[in-house]
């Protein structure tokens, strides 16, 4: 029978206890939420909100076609100029997803007979746009420039080293200065996925590039999302006008996709304008996670210590996590639990998100709940 | 240096005449648009645009987080309750994009092993998916249930045979039941995208899948788009729920996706309850692409006859499709312009979309400019 075969994995993975669930939420939930990448909290921000519907009235529901065709509104435009400005690059182009952005990203810079070094704690976006692209991956260790370095010295022609700013699962931050060295070395260029980044690191929020010293260079592109700081949907690549130019020519996820809808657009762009209004957003978001990370470890607690908003808490066992975040949502606490196969490393965790705008007494209530539940 | 390559390949394009670059449009252009995929003229909906904002004001301007951790609201699930039982499926999935749905179904519907037979005319975004996909595809001709047949008949173990039901360049319809003999035959699934389907073909715009009997049967699933007939963003996959728990659990740009905007889903829903409301609009779409085709071939024109609402027009070359779509442009028409590398078959053409809320004044105009500015 045609599809037979879905039911003999799902029977593996009812017996390995890795069955997943959708569970939807209602508009009120009553639990707080450390779950969600709403990082700034900017999500149900009236302005934000407003500018949903503003952009929905003017353009309406949808971009109609892809961007070459009618999908490219002139406020798509001012997007793309307010987010390369912000974080301190030449150009910027807006893809519906920061998924897609990763592919086009990927397969755009990596043509047939390029190389492509790949750290090995990237998210899965960027492993789909290696499997896409031309080019021959390289996965090198986690966090690794030596790797990078060696990788690049195997190759000639043109190379791109990829890596996340910040990893999704442990939060902790890619050596970029590290990785921008090797790839100077060797005339590679560098391409970094800022997903936990934007809105949370550098001066105001403007990135990981940004605080490294690399926005703007010409052998640096990034990758964004406009669904996690920014309190919306779609993702962007920001890079030299060149780049961005080569991309609306050559990328098959920016060229034959419908264009973002104006309301993700607009509400994405009501929220960077508050983050430039409100640059202290971002630090709070970073504060919180010191915070919650200092009272998680003197509770005796393995935490790895964050470099953004993502904190992550060791569990013993997949088992142990998913009823841990269970206890967790019973006692009124949304947590993120990450177990195989969504974890490289196969180590469990909950994953804690510092929302910025969380209060002193909702921080102690979070790791009270965590502490008591505690496997 | 670092993407050095790129300037070479921008020369390449610039001496063949093939740049692509952006035209922002505003919110009031002054064009008549028959370039855009809004099929049904549901874009600027009062109920549509509503649909949007109420969305953003009731959840916010993101959903937060992937599907499975803060991703899923109660909307995206009525969302998906009201699609399948519209379209006659027994599940739906919603995806943030038609090109992410079509990636999720492929990859998840073509394990290592299997075989995936697909058509010539597939779009970019089922292409990749058979690039991505751990099974090995044999493509066929266009339109080849004789190709299929013999596909399948070389290979033991899954299989499926992959394809749209309205191709995007011509408008024409592929052999959905050719395609599902073949399947049954061999006990192959059939995976086929809808996104120029639905709200165009079957009854009250049920789509392709169901004008075939072929919904609802337990090895077809269909993926379609919220960005064309439902003039919003975002994609679905439906089929059997089985089908659906597995893509719940395996397909990559589900799982590592951050989930739709509420206002994209809630603009979506609210077109789709209006094409319930007034099933007219789909045979209306379809009338207008009859009419469109008659007049053109009428005044010479050699356009193919279409099967739903998209009516394509030769034109002589790259060159001179280019200054016809230009030409209509300044004559106050938008057209498409489709010219190698976006069509398979190297033949240069206008895409024009039979909106089913144009006017047959709207209608006389369009081919009155068309046939003025032939080349």
């Amino acid at each position: 029978m045609a599809f037979g075969w879905i039911d003999e994995q799902a029977e593996l993975r009812r017996r390995a206890g890795l069955v997943r669930t959708l569970r939807p939420r209602p508009a009120d939930s009553p639990l707080l939420d450390l779950a969600s990448n709403d990082y700034l909290g900017l999500t149900r921000h009236p302005e934000v909100v407003e500018g949903a519907a503003a952009a929905a009235r003017t353009w309406g529901g949808g971009a109609t076609g892809s961007r070459l065709v009618t999908g490219t509104t002139e406020l798509h435009t001012t997007l793309e100029r307010e987010l390369a400005e912000f974080c301190g690059f030449e150009a910027a182009l807006v893809l519906s997803s920061g998924y897609a952005a990763n592919l086009a990203a990927v397969t755009a810079l990596a043509p047939h007979g390029s190389l492509i070094v790949s750290d090995a704690g990237n998210h899965a976006s960027l492993i789909d746009g290696c499997r896409l692209a031309r080019g021959t991956t390289q996965v090198i260790g986690h966090a690794d420039p030596e790797g990078a370095r060696k990788a690049l010295g195997t190759h000639d022609g043109p190379a791109v080293v990829v890596s996340d700013t910040v990893f999704s699962v442990d939060g902790d931050a890619a050596p970029l200065a590290g990785y921008a060295r090797a790839c100077r070395e060797h005339g590679a260029g560098l391409l970094v996925d800022d997903a936990h980044g934007l809105g949370v690191l550098g001066e105001g929020g403007r990135g990981a590039p940004h605080a490294a010293g690399l926005a703007g260079a010409d052998d640096v592109v990034t990758t964004l999302t406009l669904s996690k700081s920014l309190g919306s949907q779609g993702g962007a690549v920001l890079g030299p006008a060149r780049v961005i130019d080569h991309l609306v020519n050559a990328a098959r996820t920016f060229i034959f996709d419908t264009g973002l809808a104006p309301a993700a657009a607009g509400s994405a762009l009501a929220a960077l304008r508050l983050l430039r209004r409100e640059p202290e957003r971002a630090a709070r978001a970073r504060a919180v996670a010191a915070e919650l990370h200092a009272r998680l470890t003197a509770a005796g607690l393995e935490a790895v210590p964050p470099d953004a908003a993502v904190v992550s808490v060791r569990a013993p066992s997949p088992e142990q996590a998913v009823r841990w975040a269970a206890d967790c949502r019973s006692a009124g606490l949304a947590v993120g639990c990450f177990r195989p196969p969504s974890v490289p490393d196969g180590i469990s965790r909950l994953r804690l998100t510092a929302r910025g705008d969380l209060s002193e007494a909702q921080i102690e209530q979070a790791v009270r709940v965590i502490d008591a539940t505690r496997p």
